[in-house]
């Protein structure tokens, strides 16, 4: 049963991190299956689930994926390394580092066993805050959820992922290599693979009363447990 | 610890359904804590966590959200009821007991114990696909995982949440009466509370060939162990 080979799920959230550095290895078909199977659990607004996921797994697709990513990354880490310059110490050590991970990824990224493309179908959903003057973010509602099951089963895989979203910068080119119709769009791509280095673990995220305030914004959250679980 | 707390990722994920009929008993500080916990574990572009959850628990501002909200969904649910007149028998029924459900909601959003409105800050975020003269979701890449997480710790936990996205409608109001200040927008907004019915559990998808294809759009994923597990 599919239950029996999976994780607690509080110790695969607080374990899911970026893993930049993936092997050539193939990815089995059963863990693959599992990965996208996590993805189509999902919830989204009105269950119309109005995403597809392209599993590039051909090597030649894969290079000229990884070839429009590379000029991606190069102009946006090269942006990323100049504001460094802002950072001193161990937030700079480990920016550092972060951007040495991801320029990896950057070179690499053809390389990894599957490439997830997510693509989504805005005729399909209810965008609730397209009209308001303001970024929207509705539609990624019914999307990111999908991706988000699909790294957190990465994790309970032992699967190291990343959600990458520069190749929107792209968005023509991949809709050509990869055949996408009009009227549908890309919105994230996910290179999987076995992790290099040490794969998920350890997170650094702001605690509870950071991020939650109580009745209105800003507003101190007093709950009991903080302090005793955090 | 914390892990010995939390139920099987598969089981978690492949249970998650909107519960839309909530008790209004209280949820104990701790259970609110890990739900919270949850949402702060997600991954967001560059960590920079760009959203805030407003946790209202104070009977008068949940009141008036649900004034909010239920205009909102009368309007939203009388066309979703138009649309029944398309459907016939077990879909349209099936529908019709989600509509209902829906319709208990609109009327009892304020008397949920809890509401998380969740909020995001634009600014803090990459978005990548802005200016493709398409709807634009990546900003949701940042801030919808976090959702995601809230509600599969609420399946873990036993609360029944649902995601909506209405009160966008309403977001002036919302800001006004949370006290939500320029530069932050809202993007959710989930009642939590402990089910009147059953609570999680079954859920109705799409299987995974054919919401995922491979190498290219619309191409048959052939894996061999789609047929065994799903």
């Amino acid at each position: 049963m599919i239950r029996d080979l999976s994780m607690p799920i509080y110790e695969v959230m607080s374990t899911l991190r970026a893993v930049r550095r993936l092997k050539t290895d193939p990815i089995p078909d059963a863990v693959l299956n599992r990965i996208l199977q996590a993805a189509a659990w999902a919830p989204s607004g009105g269950n119309t689930q109005p995403w597809r996921i392209v599993t590039v797994r051909d090597s030649a697709i894969r290079r000229r994926v990884g070839e429009l990513y590379r000029p991606q990354w190069q102009a946006y880490g090269a942006q990323a390394r100049q504001n460094l310059a802002q950072l001193t110490g161990d937030a700079r050590a480990k920016q550092e580092r972060m951007l040495d991970a991801c320029d990896y990824l950057g070179e690499h990224m053809g390389d990894a066993p599957v490439l997830l493309v997510f693509c989504f179908n805005p005729d399909l959903m209810a965008i609730t805050d397209a009209d308001l003057g303001r970024p929207s973010v509705v539609g990624g509602g019914s999307v990111y959820p999908a991706v988000q099951n699909a790294m957190l089963a990465c994790v309970n895989e032992g699967v190291g992922c990343t959600l990458t979203t520069l190749l929107c910068f792209a968005e023509d080119a991949l809709r050509s290599l990869l055949e996408i119709p009009q009227g549908w769009y890309t919105c994230a791509v996910m290179p999987l693979g076995y992790p290099v280095l040490g794969g998920h673990g350890p997170i650094s995220r702001r605690p509870v009363e950071k991020l939650c305030y109580a009745d209105t914004f800003g507003s101190r959250l007093d709950l009991d447990a903080i302090s005793a679980s955090t």
